[in-house]
Parts: structure tokens; sequence; C-alpha cells
């Protein structure tokens, strides 16, 4: 049993290898950006109303024509299954239950037509060097019924994460790309793909990977070029400047995902939170505005809503309630705690929460 | 013997219960803004006054036709019988000795008759599901000589407050909302009200009864029931923001409290003190605004009025203070504080106060 | 042998009784300005200058007549033989010795006119109840050769030291309010002065005596009064508020203390670092503005200094050094720590420091 | 092996005396200006830039004629044979084969020629007291293929580096200020210079030597003098104050370092990162601007470009390296880091970096 999001970390750590929560709770450098998300998310106050007369607020939502019983996606994350041996299917079925969105990864441990079969998914597109394999999970997310291509454009190359770095962590072999799998020649070397990798001298094995497999000269040429491939709503990850996301929008995109990668990519990076202002002001009559990194509360969620997304996605605290089975239960509360903070807000409805005053202490 | 009002919580903490003390002390979800209140009250500073010439300030004023011996009032808190057998009886008494009205909670563990005969008192309501019962208890509250009707409004569903989650908490048997008692047909069940309501998987049996008892669906309508209703003077108890307190005057309320109910309601909200600037902007011509949460010394009784407040009211450290049965030292205490900080900020009475220049630390 | 002023401090704790370490080193309440003062100053920032020719900056003045070494005087403070036998007669040497003026506290352990015979000195005056006893201390001062008095304004009554109370404090016998012995009818009942008054609940033994002795109502026309009384120039200790500034300007001080009196009165005032720019901007053209409170090295003063301070006081780092028989060495370290300070700001005399910009971290 | 140029600091420790950490580590008095150098640069946030097609950032730029392979200048810092006997050569040809500058300390173990030999070098000039001595550095520096004469006026005096004073700190009879040797008369007491000087009461050998040799009434004039005494590219280091700034390249400056000497000098003075915005705004146009104190990581360097800064200064991290023979390793890992950031944040070379938008968490 958990009582806040928070619980599931420490029920993780009981029963996970070091290397593996290391992986989910690291963020690169110093983890100064890591740290900000949550002081800044801490620090926005809201003022909540009353006398609302509302009995059961609606949380429910609608984005990119995916009808979301809360205002929450679940982020695109690698490798569940180093937490679990059901990984995404398991936790993409929860979120189906839960009616929200799931994200497969492009670097997903099961394929991603198992798990778009499983429930109803997003697909995260990594700019992977290889045209033809790039192409090809393009396709094969929309054949597989994915209603939403959201590409990723904060990794050109991946940040250092010191923690990965000093366990010189690894995957087990038995987990692997499965993406990656099928196309190759050699199904094997692909299968393995991470884990063939080995830590070098400051370099983890997932980051070898990422960097042998990811193009980081990837362009608003290339983004172009996947919005013209696909006819799937195009969604872009990983924006903080509000000239990006103007761009990304004049390029085709019908969501931007404002978002530091949970802290894990460029550290020093702006707040999340703090970069959602700038951006709604800049294309929130034009696109959808999502917001990723920190949120770990029903509070959280109501706080990004007030300052202008149309919802949130939550990562790390879905991967540590995957490791002891428990993403139903997580989503649950975090429902519950959407419809609470609502509630207690004096908000009827998602509408009710942007019109919410809010404060910095 | 305690020299600050902070001392009664530790002696407090010798003799009650673990999960009673959390009852009191904790704040909903993870407490944030329960700290804010804290934080935000000490960086107001102050700026004193010299050579006034005050030899004894004044520190009486008038609210609501209630003369006040000091610019207090208790708190409404339920179920004052957790902390000692004559609950809210000691603490009315001891109130009314140190001339300040006495609020009593819906909720609380003696009738309000009872109380009220006790001690000059106000009445704190509820917004119950049962119509016929809440307007019972507002007759009942004005006949036996409540002189305000102080309507809460914060809280359409209880806050999660995670310390009583964790420790299962409920009520002893011998601790009833006896408010609820009286006038339903079946008056043990009424009379066991939360004591009846088991803890369930993550909610306390407290809240259980407040989402069975209490009607969430509030709205300005009702208010205006209640305001005709009722002869009483009217009070709204949990506004924080400006445009709720213009709406409340305009409803025929005479006082509005800017309250988040001590951090225990919705978690991320404003810090009190925080929100009272522009409530008294909005409404402070207009009626009277009381501030609540977070009120420790009478250092802050000053900075809630140099900020625009009438009054304050004061809850937890009054009831850790009942827990060591000394009610009456610890109001002769805040007396005393409040007068040693007006004469040192040269104020001969709580107008001056009002003139004080503030600032943030 | 002390490095900083800040060593003093735990040399003094080896050698003295905890009450009156307590004594020294108290605030009054939460000792929350006590902490805000350091916190202010720390976080004043300094724009140094270069290449400006300076072999060794003076770091003389003139305040008030008196010739200063350094921008620096003996703040007043009681009771100095708590600290060492000799008490104020070895720190107004070692005042004269450093070439800087020191206070006479109305509360000293020797008489005024002993220590003033030792070393040039100011007369701090306590506003008594006893008019003629006041009237009397005022003239004394001036014949026994003080050049300035400065009368304390923010004492109508002792702010409560909470480290006091619980310590019970009391003066031993041997130290007492030596100033107002001799006129009294009872020599002895006054001799024994604070040390009669025994600590009562809740009440040190010290702000016993202070209640009896002190007169709480004293006004503007009260300084007018004193103003009259005495051809010393006047000094008002104890300012704030520029409004106060202003009046006792208008009243005839010569000089304001920006003081806060080091966090030992009201509790939750403002910094003193904080309220001198305001106070400045009031009256730094028609007086003299010194700064006290919380000065504990060079920096410190050129801080006050660039903040528009003519000259600091400095306190409480004294009296430790006083405990450990090191006040000529600590006003000397204190003396080369303004030079370093200066020549490393670059700045050749006080002038240049008041021109250096500040900011804030 | 280190992950990150703060693994050096540790590492170093476990090798080094305890009075030569503290000799590198040690700030000023209460090292208030030497902790405010992180916190300010921990509070610049980034908003890195997306889809710039950046396949590998172009690191590299040129500073007064050198050609960087990053935008990173070696401080000057004294006596690096304090961390191995090889001291300023091995960390000269570090710098060289990373392809950045090593600037000479006036204070270098090694001759100056000795390390213009071994590596592209700009040297360091101290005033020092002897006219003679002083000109025959400059000419000497320009003679051993220096390509930059950086002179610098923050020191008049030594700052009090109470770890220092504390440690009774003396160089080691094998460490001397060798560039002070060959052309005095006395060449022994010359060559041992500062370990002849021995720790006085309060102040450090070191410290000692420094009052002893070093001309504290340097002046704009005596900036003239050298400007006209020597050919090479004047860079003034110390500046903090845009006024100075302003004057240095009236004056002939090509450069200005933005430096409080890594918080060694003026105790409070505002961090360097805190006074860039203001002189980049003053004189940006007409010179380069670098910035020392504090840069720790790649990020940092981004951080300080983005601010307006040309190139940076790496003191500390270095000696610590120094300490390991692991310099080369540590800036292979610094500028590793500095092309991840740019990578991360989206840019192709330097001149975007300056372009990216900045803001304060």
């Amino acid at each position: 049993m958990a009582e806040a999001l928070a619980d599931y970390e420490s029920q993780a750590a009981a029963v996970l290898p070091t290397a593996v929560r290391d992986f989910v709770a690291g963020g690169s450098g110093s983890e100064t950006t890591m740290r900000l998300n949550r002081a800044a998310l801490d620090s926005v106050t809201l003022v909540p109303r009353v006398l609302a007369g509302v009995d059961e607020p609606d949380t429910t939502g609608s984005v990119l024509g995916s009808e979301l019983a809360m205002p929450v996606a679940v982020a695109p994350m690698a490798y569940q299954r180093l937490l679990h041996p059901d990984g995404e299917l398991l936790l993409a079925r929860a979120a189906a239950e839960a009616g929200i969105p799931y994200v497969i990864s492009t670097l997903s441990s099961y394929p991603l037509e198992k798990i778009a079969a499983a429930a109803p998914s997003w697909f995260q597109q990594y700019w992977l060097r290889d045209r033809a394999l790039l192409t090809s999970l393009v396709h094969r997310a929309a054949e597989a019924g994915c209603t939403a291509l959201m590409v990723t454009v904060d990794v050109p190359v991946m940040g250092r994460r010191l923690r990965d770095v000093r366990n010189a962590f690894a995957l087990p072999e038995d987990v692997v790309a499965a993406n990656l799998v099928d196309i190759t020649t050699d199904a094997h070397a692909a299968a393995s793909g991470v884990s063939a990798h080995t830590a070098a001298a400051g370099v983890s094995a997932v980051a070898a990977h990422t960097a042998s497999a990811f193009e980081p000269a990837v362009s608003w040429r290339d983004l172009e070029w996947i919005r013209r491939e696909s006819e799937l709503p195009l969604v872009v990850k990983g924006i903080l400047d509000p000239r990006d996301a103007r761009r990304a929008v004049d390029t085709g995109a019908q969501a931007v995902v404002v978002s530091n990668h949970g802290g894990r990519q460029l550290d020093g990076a702006i707040a999340s939170i703090d970069a959602l202002g700038p951006v709604v002001d800049a294309v929130g009559n034009d696109c959808v505005v999502l917001l990723d990194s920190g949120i770990r509360s029903g509070t959280d969620v109501v706080r990004a809503l007030a300052l202008g997304a149309s919802a949130v996605m939550v990562g790390r605290p879905l991967l540590w309630a995957l490791a002891v089975e428990a993403v139903d239960e997580a989503l649950g509360l975090l429902r519950r705690e959407v419809r609470d903070a609502m509630l207690l807000a004096g908000c009827a409805d998602l509408a009710a929460v942007a019109g919410l005053t809010t404060g910095r202490a």
C-alpha cells in the first residue's frame, strides 16, 4: 500500500538492484536541474476557489484525439523490463485501465506492436542514425494503432548520468531494445543491442549504445520529413525555448511537450515548470502544450494546468510502482489526488483549473 | 511552565498517543502548505515605531459585536476531547476568561449548547449532506446564544492527511461528534458517528466520516440560503482568492477568514499570510478580514494586523496546551506577547498596529 | 589568539557559565530577527574598485566631534563585569587605545565617572521611571566628560529573551547597576538593584528589574526635554522607521543609530542593515547615521558604510573578547580587517567606501 | 578515474598535506564570496535549443590571437610544485595538449622561461614593489614567447585566508618563487623568497611575503606605464565594477577578466558571474571579457558564455588533478563536458552559446 506516489520509490528500493535504482532515479551532471524541477514545482502556490458547487470534478480531457480520464499520460521510458518482467505490457495495461495514454518508447523492451495491442498508445520516436530503421519504426507505430507520434528532440546525445557511469551500468542480457531487433540483418546483435555495449571509461553501456544508434544532427528539416512521413498527429517532446515551440508549430506539430527529460539531459537547464509559461504564451493558442519532468502528485498536475498545460506526463513514479506491481494502484492514487485537488480548489473541470491564480513561494 | 506557545507541543507530545499528535499536527499531502504558512510568516518583517508614549497598549478590539481582549479568536477545531476529557468546555472557559471568542466546531465532542453555556461563542458550520440536520444546527447555534455563524467553505472533501492514513487513525469510542447525535433517529449510530467509520484503504476513519457526512457541492446559492436562514452575523472561513472574498461580501458576509485550514486542505495552496493582502485590498473596506493558519506568537498577531487583518484565529497551540491543562496559561502568554510586541513596536492600540510598515526578509 | 572575531565566542564559551553566555548571546522570542541580522548582512555584496593607487587606506573619521581611528564605536552593553572583573574599565581602556569611542551603558557595573575617567566616552541613557535619577544621570554624564548623550528608545519594556527566562537568569551579587546606587536613599537596595529581583514565572530577574526601573511611556516630548536638559550632542539609538528618524532630527538629534538591539527587542523586526537605506534616504543629509546589530567583521563595516552609515557599533564580539582578556587584540583585529577590506575594495578613505556599489546575493 | 571535475578534489585530499589542501581550497574571511561563486553559478539556468542540426559542436574560439580548442584558459596559480614535483611544467604541457592557453603566475615555482618553452603561455604579472624586477619580468615574459600580459589588479594586499593563518602555512623549502631568483643580488635569499617568511601572529608566511614583495598602491597610471612597456596584448584581471572595466579599456586593455580571485581576496565581494553582465554591457563591444572564479563544469562554461563571456579561466580543479597526475584527463573531461553541453543546448558553435536565453532559479 502506498499513500503517496513518493512511497513507491522507497518500496522499490527494497526490491531493485542499486544500479537499476540509480538508472531510474539519476539525473545528468550534478543533478542540479533534476533537483530544480522539484524545487520549482514546490514553489508554485495555488489560490483555490470556494463554493463552486462541485460535487464530483470532471477530470477528463481530450488531447490529440485521445480521451483522457485525467490530464495525464504515461511518459515514454526505456527498458521497463528492468523493473518487472512484464514491463511495458503491465504499465500500458494499467494506463488503459486508468483511461490515459501510454507512450511507447523507441527503447521499449517489448516490441511496440505487442504493447500497442495491449493498450491505446502513442509512440515515442528517437532519431536513429539508421534512416531505414527510423522510417520503419514510424510506419510500424501507425500500423500498430498508435494514435500519435512523439518525436523526442532533446537527446542529440545522452546526458552524462554519473550514477550510471560510476555503476558501469549495463543492461542485463534479457533486457533488449526490442523494437530494434526484427528488421536488422543480424537479429541477435540488434537484440542484444545495448547489452552488447560495455561500459567504457567514463561512458555507461546505455550511453554508448545511444551514441552509436542515435543521430545527433537532427534538424528542423528532419522534423518536416517525419511530418510528411507520418499521418499521425505530431508531438515534439523536449522543448524549453518558446522560439523552438513556435517553430515546431510552424513545422506542423500539434503538440509540444515542455520537458527537460526529468533532469537527465542538459544539467543546468531551466526547470520545466519555469519554462512552461513562456511556451504557453508563444504557442498556447495554436497547439497543445504538455508538461513533463518532476510531476509527483495531483497538486503538481493542477499546478501545471493552472500555468497553461493541457496535460502532464508522469514518469519515474510509475516505474517505481511497476517494480512493486502496483501500477494500477499508483494510477488510481494519482487520479484520486487530481480529483481531490480539483475539488479542494473548487474546479468543476479542467477549464476551471486553467483559471486558477498561481503565485510563487 | 511554557515560555513560548511552541513549548506546549513538546509538552503535549509526552502525554498524547502518537496518532492523536499526528491528527493535530499533520497537514495534507506533502505538507508543503503547512510549512509554507510558517515560512511566510517568519519572512514578514516589521518596522517598529519609537517614542510613541505608550504606557500600556490597548490590545482590545471589537469584531462582529464581540469585544475582544486581544485580536484573537480560538479557531474551530474538532473533537477536543481527544486532548482532554473536558475538551471544548475547558478551552471555551479559558477563552472566556481571556476575553476572546471561542468558535464551536460542528464536530465538537461536547454538544454546542453545553459549550455555548460555558462561554461566549461563535458557531462554525460545516456543510452537512443532511439538510434537516444542517438547518437544525444553524438554529440550535442561535438559540444556544452563539453570536456569529462561521461557515467553513474549504472542506468540500477532507484533504488527504497522510499521517492519519498511515496511522489508520480512528476516534476512540468515547469521542463523538456530539452535535450530530440528538436529532437523528438512531442516536447511537450518530453518536458513534466517526468512530463507526473504520479506516479503509487509503482513507482514515475521520476522512471517511467527512466524506459521508459533508456535502461537497456547496455553492454560493447555498451561502445565500444560510444567510437567510440565520440572523447571526455571517462569517465565511477558508477564503484565499480575492474574487471569492468579494462575492462573499456581496452575498452578505460580514467577515471573511483568510485561511488554508492550517495546511490541512489543498496541499500547494498559498500561505494564508500571502493571501491576506489581496483580500484586504478587495474587501477590507466592506467587511472584517480575519487571518487563520500558522499563528504561533504575539509577533505573528502583529504581523497579520500590520498586513490588514482585524484579528487572527489560533488553533493547534491551544490544543497542545489543552492536552497539558494549560490553556489559561497559554492564552495569558499569548496576550502578554501581543502586548509586549505592541509596546516594542510603539503601538498604543490596534489601529497603530495597522499602520506599521512591513517588509519581506 | 583569534583570527576572526567569531573565534572569541567559542573561546569565551570555555570560561563562562552557561547563563552568562546565554544572556549575551540570546535574542528575543524565537530569535528570528537576531538570525536575520546576520543573514541580511551576509547577503549584501560589494563591488570593489581596483587600481585606486591606495598605499594605506585612511580608516579614520569623525563623528559628533569624536575622532575615530576607524568607523566603529563600542556599543553600550550592560553589566560588563559579568564577563570580567574589570568589566567596563578594561573594555573602555581598550577602546581608547584603539582610538574609538566607548559608550557607557546606564546599566554599567562600574560607575560612569570611573569609566569616563578611564577613556573618552559617550553615555547611553535608558529612560528611568525616576525622573530625578534620570536627570541626575544626564548631568553626571556631562560632568564626567562624556561627549555625547545616546538615548536608547527601543526598550519601553525588555524583549522576552527566552534563554534568560529558561535559565532563571539573575545577576550574581557582585554585579550591580552601579550608576543607580549613589543617589537613592537606600544605597544597598539600589546597589543590589537587579540582583534583588528574582526570576519570577516567565520573567528573568533582569527583565523584572527593567520593568520596575524603566519608563515605557517615553514620548517625543520627553526627547525634547532631554534635549534641553543636556548640552551634549544627542544621539537617538534604536530607530528603524524613517519617519521616526526624521522626527528625531527635527527634535534636535545630531545622530541616529539604526538598530534592532541585536535582535533582543521586537522579534520579527526588520534586519538593521535592511532598515539602513530608507533611514539614510530620509535623514542622511541632516544627521549622522550609525548602524548597529550584527556587525562581526571589517567587511560588515564596509557593507554598512557602503549603504550609507557613517560608522557602526559593535557589541557582542567585544564581550566575548572581554571574557578572555583579549579586547585589545579584538579591536586590533577589527581595525586590520577594516583596513584590509578598504584596501581590497580600492578605497583610500571612508568617502570612497561610501561610493562603492552594493548588491544582494 | 574521475567522472566530474569535483572528483579530483577528493582524490587529491588523499595525497596532499592538510595545509596544502587548505591553501588551495580556502577563501578569505568567512569564505562568503567563495561559496557565493558556486551558489550564483548554480542558480543560472539555461534554456537549450533543439533540432539545431548539430553533429559535432565547434568548441573552438580565438582570444587575443590564441586559438583555443575550447573557450577555457588555465588560470594563473602560484607554486604549482606544491601539488606535484613537475608542477607548472606538467599542467602547462597538458594545456598545450588540450589546445588552450596556460597562464604563468608571477609566483610560479618554475622559471617562466622554462614553462613558456614547454607550452604556449600567457604571463600573469603581480605588481612588485621592486620596479626593476617588475620591468625585467615584463620583458622576460615577452622574450620567452608569452603572447599576452595579464596584470592582476585585485591583490593590493593578500586577502586574509584564515585556513592558512590557522595552519601557519609556509612553503616547503623546495618550493620557491622561481621567477624572482635570478635577477636579485642575493640569489639565495630571493630563491628562498616566501619560505624565508615565517608565519607571524595572524599572518601566514605566504601573506607576509606578499606584503613585503607586492606594491599595494598600484594605479591607473601604472597600468598606462606597463601598457607602454610591453607590446603584448594587455589583459586586466580582477575587475568587478563596470566603471573599472571601461577605464581598463580606455587605458588600452584588450581584455578584462571578471574575477573575485576565487573568493580569496575581498570577502563579501559580489559573485563573479553576477558581476559579468554589467561588465559585458559596459565594454563587451570594445574588448574581450573573460570570466574567472568558480567554474567547475562544462555547464558552467556555457553559463558564462551565455551571459557574455568570451571564455573562462579554470583554476582549483586543475590543481587537484595535478596532485593526482590527471591533468590531461581533467582537461579532456572538461572539453567533453563543454562539447556535450553545447550539443545538448543545440549550439553549433560559441556564437550560438552566446545566443542562449538564461534565467535564475
